[in-house]
């Protein structure tokens, strides 16, 4: 059976780092291993332009029919002024929505040759392992009532609403317990209990699901303005870090970029497992699409191509393609080819596509 | 006219930082520098264990008749079992609260002595001095509904609400630009525009005090989880820093970790000016009650007595009083003197009650 994949480029420096996934496919076709269909599809920013809204309804269907996706990137100054409704960032949501992507995988890795690009002294960042786990289609994100309203005075009031109900924070609790078996066996989970109270129900119901299932497994609270100085103080106390969407957006960041490597941190978007099937599953760079360098061929490919590796390994189980496709990344970075954004001092960078390149010969 | 002063200790280390600021007042009173009526009181856990609640009565009264509030710090595993409502933090929350305390300030300011105790580079964080400018009363803390609910099945649901008005925004924006004309004349102004409602409005009544009242002033706009990225990037980009009460806890607490000198930075939450009076006021330390070192003579006084010195600045216009305790801390810091959280390497640490009294010495 061939697989399908759809490639969503988005905006900004996102086809460039696509075309960098095509040309790893391409290696790995002609190699004979690993080959797929691709379709590819409008998001964001480019479908605003093309049909009026950034997640058009066949780009949607597409994507539901779609055994795994690729995403570049959404959003740019140049539709800053279009309405909330059809902002670029509102087909990414709706997709992670729509598909069910409750679970975004966020790894932050410091790879050793690039140590020294973090802000922080090589040795708190040295070997760093930690894997974010962020509930993706809950929270205030999508509760209801969203609403700016105008009181009579014709002043302003804006409501976001946060919402976690005991099921959404058990499944996600299950993917960082899972994982942790398969890593150093420690979770970390964070939240402002003393504060909210959808803070109060998270520390519950992970601490129930712990006690159920995974005593084996080591379970910390953490209050999330705490773990966010702790991760900027000594990140390698934490191996797995589970959080809900709005503390996970910003923890994750800075876990990004504490490793020196934003440019280089791929994630993974997964549903629910389907019964007789592939779970639904959207794979995505950390970083953004970067309009200040769009188009320039300076953009670092890795995260995107470290997305397609994730894809290999968590939709389609196929650990070795996705092991090569990783190391391939090692072996390019050992032998020093870097973009500008992780040249360090003397070296020089190549661009966009003489990395891709790089990494398929690899 | 003599002054009142409401010490409030806590919890934790509260109490032993609290008697620093008690040693350098008796040295101003002594000097003749300044001289203040203080009175004593109970708040967070050490008020539940006495009166059932973290928060008398009888002290929110004394606390609405004070010049100004100091306050250590509260909460603390002990009183983990206790319901959410009467938790110490309520109590803290409270007061915010009741007092209208709207604008925290928390200056995030690495001292030169201490460059080396960050975990970022020196160089990224020799000289930095931020300050930033936290909406205090408004948003996830205090909007409504705000609870748990029973579902049919058994399971639960949980909601906080983020509300902002365009009032709410206009005064704290106020307090930014301000302080942002007597500094380097740079406010950047974080939010999630792209997923919150009440980011949408947050940017949009910014951008317009600004053009209104502060064209002199320089204003940009950042997303709230790229600017956690850029605090840990490249910290000295950012001079006022204004944002919400939930991002201003997390992005406080970074900006805070990065300068090293966590123990060291006070804060000041301050209410609107009042006609013919004293504007409402508490000053307390970024650091919490730190329940693991309380009682043992280890905790750092230096934030607890430097928010004594923002107290005499913002409260009662005593900026060479103010000027005269933060050079004590300086000179005592110069000096070599160090707690254990700020000595490094050879150095022998002093205890709580020596650094007070060095501090009060100089
Ligand atoms: C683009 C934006 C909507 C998105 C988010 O806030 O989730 C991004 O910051 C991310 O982390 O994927
Ligand atoms: C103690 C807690 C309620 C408080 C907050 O979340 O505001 C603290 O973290 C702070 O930053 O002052």
């Amino acid at each position: 059976a061939s697989y399908n994949l759809l490639l969503l480029p988005g905006d900004g420096i996102g086809p460039e780092v696509m075309a960098g996934v095509e040309t790893v496919l391409a290696a790995l076709k002609e190699t004979g291993i690993a080959s797929f269909e691709t379709e590819t599809d409008l998001v964001g920013g480019s479908a605003i332009d093309v049909h009026g809204k950034p997640l058009a309804d066949e780009t949607l269907a597409r994507a539901k029919s779609a055994d795994a996706i690729l995403l570049g990137a959404v959003g740019g100054p140049k539709w800053n002024g279009v309405a909330y409704d059809i902002r670029p960032e509102a087909g990414l949501l709706r997709l992670r929505k729509d598909l069910g992507l409750f679970a975004n995988l966020r790894p932050a890795i410091c790879y050793p040759a690039l140590a020294d690009a973090s802000a922080l002294k090589r040795e708190l960042v040295e070997g760093l392992d930690i894997m974010i786990v962020r509930e993706l289609t809950g929270g205030v994100y999508f509760g209801e009532p969203k609403e700016i309203t105008v009181l009579p005075d014709g002043s302003k009031r804006a409501v976001d609403t946060q919402v976690y109900t005991t099921g959404e924070i058990e499944r996600i609790a299950h993917v960082a317990f899972d994982l942790a078996r398969k890593r150093s066996g420690r979770v970390a989970s964070a939240e402002k209990n003393n504060v909210m109270k959808s803070g109060v129900l998270w520390k519950e119901v992970v601490t129930q699901v712990h006690a159920q299932h995974y005593t084996d497994v080591e379970l910390e609270h953490v209050l999330a303005d705490n773990c966010a100085m702790q991760l900027v103080r000594r990140p390698k106390q934490f191996d797995v870090l589970v959080t809900d969407n709005l503390f996970g957006d910003v923890l994750s960041d800075v876990a990004a970029m504490l490793t020196g490597s934003l440019g280089m941190l791929p994630s993974a978007s997964l549903g629910a497992a389907e019964a007789g099937g592939l779970r639904k599953a959207l794979y995505e760079p950390v970083h953004g699409s970067a309009p200040d360098i769009a188009g320039a061929d300076k953009a670092n490919p890795i995260a995107m191509i470290g997305s397609l590796a994730m894809c290999l390994r968590y939709s389609f189980g196929l650990g070795e393609a996705a092991d090569l496709v990783e190391r391939a990344i090692t072996d390019t970075l050992a032998a020093g080819t870097r973009t500008a954004d992780i040249a360090t001092d003397g070296a020089t960078a190549v661009g966009t596509k003489a990395m891709a390149e790089a990494i398929a010969a690899a």
